[in-house]
């Protein structure tokens, strides 16, 4: 029997957590949010989604400052981000029913066994979002390109269920994949996420066409691309060859595209050093690659955040 | 017979010509200074040169902005930035007798084969200056550690010449020693030059205090130095274990330390990315070797240096 969860929460809905939670309430499932920063905007004016899938607006949404306030959830889709999972500790207990499960669509490496360490891997499964999500405005989400998200259970008990959800997200606006193993999937991200989102924080807040752009970064881009993929087959994940020339195509088509990470960095936000940059090159070393490429760009990202800060 | 030197003319005389010109200079031997910036203060008022070795002054040193005015030389010190190795093509023939010999005391990799190409191997040495030395002001030169200068011929047939060399600079205030050969020499300098410049330029104009003061920036000096001693093994020129510690304390007594790509970069002057990075990381991946870490500093200071400008 497959699962089919009647009540949906989101916790640490930003840009991400709204735009598919968004979809997800829009086509009829009982979507709670939980948020912090713009909580008082969307409790009084909603939501309001400009997708290149089409524009749609949400009154009336269920958010909440507390996840006290909302009841147990039969699916926690947590789009916090990484660098606050502590605050996990005490945001998922209450949303916790017998059979809850948790999907994190949270970036970078660590997330699933975060969850599982605490509330057990065969409640835990992991989702990668394929997509180009921004925060406009209070309430306002762009979404500008794709879209797909692909999950899989962490642990093979958690299969069926994870055939669920994606059946529902696939009825119900969100284009979603079956994945055969998440970290294979976080990988394949990662070899975007790495070189982009550092290259635009290195470069003190340039976007994808200035990366593209430069003959420097875009050589770097590649090698980083490469060293990743080196990464992801000695931990027994191989990638499909024609992967870089694929992301830099798709990524021309992002156009001007601020990657999340540099906007948290120029904006003053922690950002995702460790799931992005940090345990990647841990994993890697501990399988023996020379990671070389990923852990200056690591090194580098770590001091200028720390700098930022003084 | 030994090599004796009767008139040194020195080329791009920035702080190391300055420095090494006024020690000759103070001890009596004939020094010719070429210059650009610096040269009507240098006419004038000129040298003062504050050192960790003795203070001194030259108030009448042989300054020119043209080695058309200086006449043959019979060794001739070149400290033109490396970045400006084209212009030699004219600098240097009005310098030229029959048996001139040209020591290059530049930074980094390609500047003996730069010479060689255009005046033959013959009459090419090289050499790596250890040592602190910054411009403070208009013709005054700060020395604040080491000073020592290690040689070797271009090619074995001017052995007797760079022992000539040798003894004459250690007669007359300048330490040196003649190395086995040059190329290991100028890897064992780049162990220091690579981190250091490069971080210090990436910092965005930060010391080497700073660096050392930060964790992630010290675990990234260390992994680059391993990176650069493997490149430099793998090209036939291994060096000591323990290099890198030896490095790492030397660099605590030079405390705040501002090396020179940095000053170059934050006063917008020419970097010598290509002899510093850019070429090392070339003879890496000739080699065979993956040096990820260098490359990635390459790419970044690259690009840096390109935005700066624009």
């Amino acid at each position: 029997m497959l699962f089919i969860p009647q009540r949906i929460a989101v916790i640490g809905s930003g840009a991400v957590g709204c735009y598919y939670g968004g979809q997800l309430a829009r086509h009829g499932l009982d979507v709670q949010f939980h948020m912090r920063r713009d909580l008082e905007h969307v409790k009084r004016h909603g939501l309001t989604i400009r997708s290149c899938q089409g524009d749609f607006d949400l009154p009336h949404v269920h958010a909440f400052g507390r996840t006290e306030e909302m009841g147990t959830a039969d699916l926690v889709l947590i789009t916090l981000k990484a660098t606050a999972n502590s605050s996990l500790d005490a945001l998922i207990p209450p949303l916790m029913g017998p059979q809850t499960l948790l999907l994190t669509l949270q970036n970078g490496l660590g997330n699933e066994e975060y969850l599982a360490e605490r509330w057990g891997a065969s409640r835990v499964l992991g989702g990668v979002c394929f997509t180009c999500i921004n925060r406009t405005a209070p309430g306002c989400i762009e979404h500008t390109a794709q879209g797909q998200i692909a999950i899989a259970g962490h642990s093979p008990e958690n299969a069926a269920a994870a055939t669920g959800i994606a059946a529902l997200f696939n009825r119900n606006g969100v284009e979603c994949e079956l994945a055969p193993s998440i970290p294979a999937v976080r990988w394949r991200k990662l070899v975007w996420n790495i070189p982009f989102n550092g290259l635009a924080i290195l470069g003190g807040g340039i976007d994808t066409a200035h990366i593209l752009a430069n003959p420097d970064l875009r050589a770097l881009t590649r090698a980083l691309m490469v060293e990743v993929m080196e990464c992801s087959a000695a931990l027994g994940y191989p990638l499909p060859d024609w992967l870089p020339e694929d992301q830099f195509e798709r990524t021309e088509t992002m156009r001007a595209y601020r990657p999340s990470s540099m906007i948290d960095f120029v904006e003053g936000r922690e950002v995702e050093v460790e799931a992005i940059w940090g345990e990647p090159v841990r994993r890697a070393l501990a399988a023996g690659v020379n990671a070389g490429r990923i852990e200056s760009l690591y090194r580098l990202i770590s001091d200028a955040v720390a700098r930022r800060k003084t």
